[in-house]
């Protein structure tokens, strides 16, 4: 349902200034919705079962999203020019289509538990990583991934964007808490794999020879800086390192992750 | 040499409105330099040989860098607080330091063609991409970056950032010409591996096997989104998928260099 509003309507509430992230997550948390940006990402969000709140659209966009408005005659869609939406946001919206969504609740754990490749991040908190990490995992046939409490919202704008949508394919949720993580994933099966630095880890290469058969694999990466914690690192089943150069810093976690997915990829033939 | 200026001050214009891409690309290359930001990222310019042209400093990052300044004591740094910093840039500077440094000349592409892996960009356009990808090569042990004259700058301070000072570490130019880069390449001996969805293309892991020996290994990555060049593309040695699963969009090409870069980086052992 196409309807006219101003910039300071109150019915835009949702998309106001997207960039101020303190004030997005005590807004969306607040709300129970997440934003989505760009004609396909808004698709796949829809497709993958999100129920939408409202549509912010420039006008050249309406035509691509017709099939998607038509299933949800009902939600409001708010046509307004480039000039208004960058009011609102905050920032010039480049693929000039925005949609707020509900959040669904999280699958438990337990359902997580049940798949073969999970990626598990501790404390990852920037939102480019996370959603760079879940993209790799979902493109590189991984099956799931957990969260640590304190990593960052997979469907924050920035994570969506950067995963292109992959954290609507992906299934993935959190952990109650930080501290149990390990001992959840190996009662429930899994070898897991921390990627550490540490003097005593394995090489990647050789661990990956070892693991890329059909079985349970969790692969942990740590904080950005400083990497796994000790408590998640010790108790892992195998640490393993990325081969690197000398004197040079460790890869970007997104970077690892990809590595550490392509290498510990079950392999049908081999 | 420490210098009082408020933020209208002109001796600040090599810092102004650092988020605005084009003025900054247009303002950067006519007065050939480039902005490194954070205590780290600027040590490691200077310690790679790139002269400052002045410094802008949070009064708490004088102690840190007291090494560096003094090694250039002809040179102005500018002591202003974050709300200066922030009204000259456009933006918070979360790490509180900033240099200005002149850009030296290129090497000449025959330098590159001298080393033995190589990773190749064509017209990859997002800053955080390039310097993503000239990290994970150094990282992983590559020689060094060749560029398509349309990629995106290497030095432009958001890639700079990324790579936490990788583009200085690891040598890089840029190809005269876009069309002859291929042939340049395989007549100096590399065979060169193109990263494609393309049918007829080869399973990263057979084509690793056989190239992680010692050899002239280069890889080569397209553009965002469409990916590389027929041109790039048919002319290469080898075309190489990493195997995905279906229904997923490729992998970001940040990603897939990392898993490009490890998958084919010469094995010492094996």
């Amino acid at each position: 349902m196409q309807v006219e509003v101003g910039a300071d309507d109150p019915r835009l509430g949702d998309y106001v200034r997207l960039r101020e992230s303190s004030l997005r997550r005590s807004l969306e948390s607040e709300r129970g919705l997440f934003i989505a940006e760009g004609e396909k990402v808004i698709r796949r969000a829809v497709e993958a079962g999100h129920r939408p709140r409202s549509f912010l659209l420039a006008p050249r966009w309406l035509a691509g999203l017709e099939d998607v408005l038509a299933r949800w005659p009902d939600v409001d869609v708010y046509v307004v020019d480039e000039a208004v939406a960058e009011q609102v946001t905050g920032f010039h919206v480049h693929r000039g289509a925005l949609a707020s969504l509900h959040r669904a609740d999280l699958p438990p754990v337990d359902d997580l538990l049940g798949l073969d490749r999970l990626v598990v991040l501790e404390d990852v908190v920037d939102h480019t990583n996370v959603g760079a990490i879940l993209r790799s995992a979902a493109g590189l046939g991984w099956d799931g991934a957990l969260l640590s409490p304190r990593s960052a919202d997979p469907l924050y704008r920035r994570a969506v964007k950067v995963s292109m949508g992959a954290v609507f394919a992906l299934p993935w949720t959190r952990f109650p808490s930080w501290r149990d993580a390990p001992a959840l994933l190996t009662g429930a099966g899994f070898t897991t794999v921390a990627l550490t630095l540490a003097d005593d880890s394995e090489d990647l290469d050789v661990v990956a020879e070892r693991l890329r058969g059909p079985g349970k694999v969790a692969v942990l990466l740590g904080t950005e800086g400083a990497g796994l914690s000790d408590h998640w690192a010790q108790t892992a089943s195998v640490r393993v390192r990325i081969p690197m150069r000398a004197g040079i810093d460790s890869l970007n976690v997104a970077a690892a992750a990809a590595v550490a997915c392509y290498a510990l990829a079950p392999r049908v033939t081999r």
